[in-house]
């Protein structure tokens, strides 16, 4: 038996640089004009020229914050919940937290998650475990990815997928309402480590003993081999998160999938019958933006007011490890 | 009013890599007689020669299993709590549980948690939080902390502290038992920022554009700052620590602070007159082992029989960022 909390979204921000076409892309790396429509379906991304991790963080939560009318002492903790970093010590959130307005005098919680891609699920599900209108009231879990950096120029399948941006949710315990967390939940199936890597540039391959080399140092994916996991593994996956929840997939009012690919979307899109609009998408005018790509989509869903008080609300999606993930909730 | 909750530590393991004493490295570093032991205490630290992070965390995971006579279909998550990794993608703890036995079989739960030093302690809290008996029932906080590749020899201050090591403990939700989770919590004061960075290797200095150089991508402490901060900010993070608890640090049996320096625990001994043996230590025999350093003390002093059931125990620590943290229950 599930209980559900008591957690409601409060507000959420964005921050996005500088958008870039596929067209410009394809111009500048001498690509088959129409090749990245064709083969990814995004037509945009954004991509970063002076931002860092930490300031599009910093700049996400201000927005999110300045909706909500709320100021940072009135947050209890900021959870940073993405794969990418300004540096590898110290932690990202305490990054972001010191490029805030406020940032330096305002003595908060600050603690990364990373479960790649789904770090934002994960960051979810921990910020509704801890609130408990006392110690913590008011959670922000924001999300800030620079994909761009690490991507290979030899590679045009991930080199015209990735953007970047940066998302932050402000969550509150709050039992005056009809807004819940139901359930969250990932699953690691290790035989995927190798499908989706960054080998270089940590213990394993330390800088000091293998120079930047870009095959080593970028992002590599085996896209054939991780679409066979997610076909096998996303029904027993489905089947065991909504066991014990009394709810179906089909209950669900609105399904954020995270954006991993064209191919990552169709592949659910066929495996159930969903209604329309049921399942959200923006991997056309985004790209694959990591661990944002899930909060973007969910951001700009509740600003556009499609999405009610109320509403069901699942988040779904496969990140590095290869690992499958959700978190249900009542908006 | 805090409510306790039924969480016990089952069993720990952990895996150490081959010893170094301080005459060993002041030989090769050309580093007077005597020098290390007398300004930083230590005398002997361990350092890897062919393991990695996901080598040395999937053995101290193993040997808690061996010990809880429990195998890895029983745990229902993995938590990786610390600061370095063996690739910048994917997250730790899937290549921890990648290196497991059983782990290519064993569909569980892989998340990063971290806060640098005090990782273990918020790792602690997050799945004494998620631990419920039903969809938690098992959840494994394992540190693997490789600091000695990102030592810069030039500055012996911080060469000669740190070591490396894994430590795993496995958390169960058990009604049946005297041990509770009491309290968590970590404050960040971001003037600290900069006082303990790696500053390459992240998207701040990325290393296509920065290659290596060991000023920039060593670990660098202004070991002043951090005692200075750590002088100021203790007395009022405890006080908030214990408000509304019901106890006091004078209450506790046992205390395991972060090995950070040997200044930083005299600084800690000279602030509260503690009861003899009430503050636990193993900086001269490890060294700082980041993250690893709290559960490798509480790992220790268990096995030696000193802990016993229903003890008051304590995790406190100060980390980058600049943060401190600390983590109250009954073993």
């Amino acid at each position: 038996m599930i209980i559900e909390k008591p957690i409601r979204i409060v507000a959420s921000g964005k921050y996005l640089p500088q958008k870039i076409s596929s067209a410009e892309i394809e111009k500048k790396y001498d690509i088959e004009k129409g090749w990245i429509e064709k083969f990814s379906g995004v037509l945009n991304r954004h991509q970063v020229t002076f931002e860092t991790n930490g300031f599009m963080g910093a700049r996400a939560i201000e927005s999110a914050l300045e909706k909500a009318e709320m100021t940072l002492n009135q947050i209890d903790m900021i959870i940073a919940a993405g794969a990418t970093f300004d540096y590898p010590l110290p932690s990202q959130s305490s990054v972001i937290k010191s490029e805030l307005k406020d940032g330096l005098t305002t003595n908060i919680a600050t603690i990364d998650v990373d479960t790649t891609c789904l770090s934002f699920v994960t960051g979810f599900e921990i910020a509704s475990k801890l609130l408990d209108g006392q110690q913590y009231k008011n959670i922000i879990v924001v999300s800030s990815e620079i994909a761009s950096k690490g991507l290979n120029t030899k590679k045009p399948e991930t080199l015209t997928l990735f953007g970047d941006a940066a998302v932050a949710f402000i969550l509150t315990y709050d039992t005056q309402n009809t807004s819940t967390f139901i359930k969250g939940g990932i699953k690691t199936y290790s035989e995927g480590l190798n499908n989706t890597i960054i080998k270089g540039g940590g213990n394993k391959y330390f800088f000091r003993d293998y120079p930047y080399n870009e095959d080593l140092h970028s992002f590599a994916m085996d896209g054939i081999k991780l679409l066979k996991m997610a076909k096998t593994e996303i029904p027993s996956f489905i089947k065991w998160f909504f066991d014990n929840t009394n709810i179906s997939l089909f209950d669900i009012t609105h399904i954020f999938p995270h954006q991993a690919s064209k191919a990552g979307l169709t592949i659910f899109k066929n495996m159930y019958p969903l209604k329309p609009n049921q399942m959200k998408e923006n991997i056309s005018e985004y790209g694959n933006c990591i661990a944002a790509s899930i909060p973007l989509l969910l951001h700009d869903e509740i600003e556009k007011g499609d999405i009610k008080r109320g509403d069901l609300c699942f988040l779904l999606g496969t990140s590095a490890g290869f690992s499958i993930g959700g978190a249900l909730f009542r908006y």
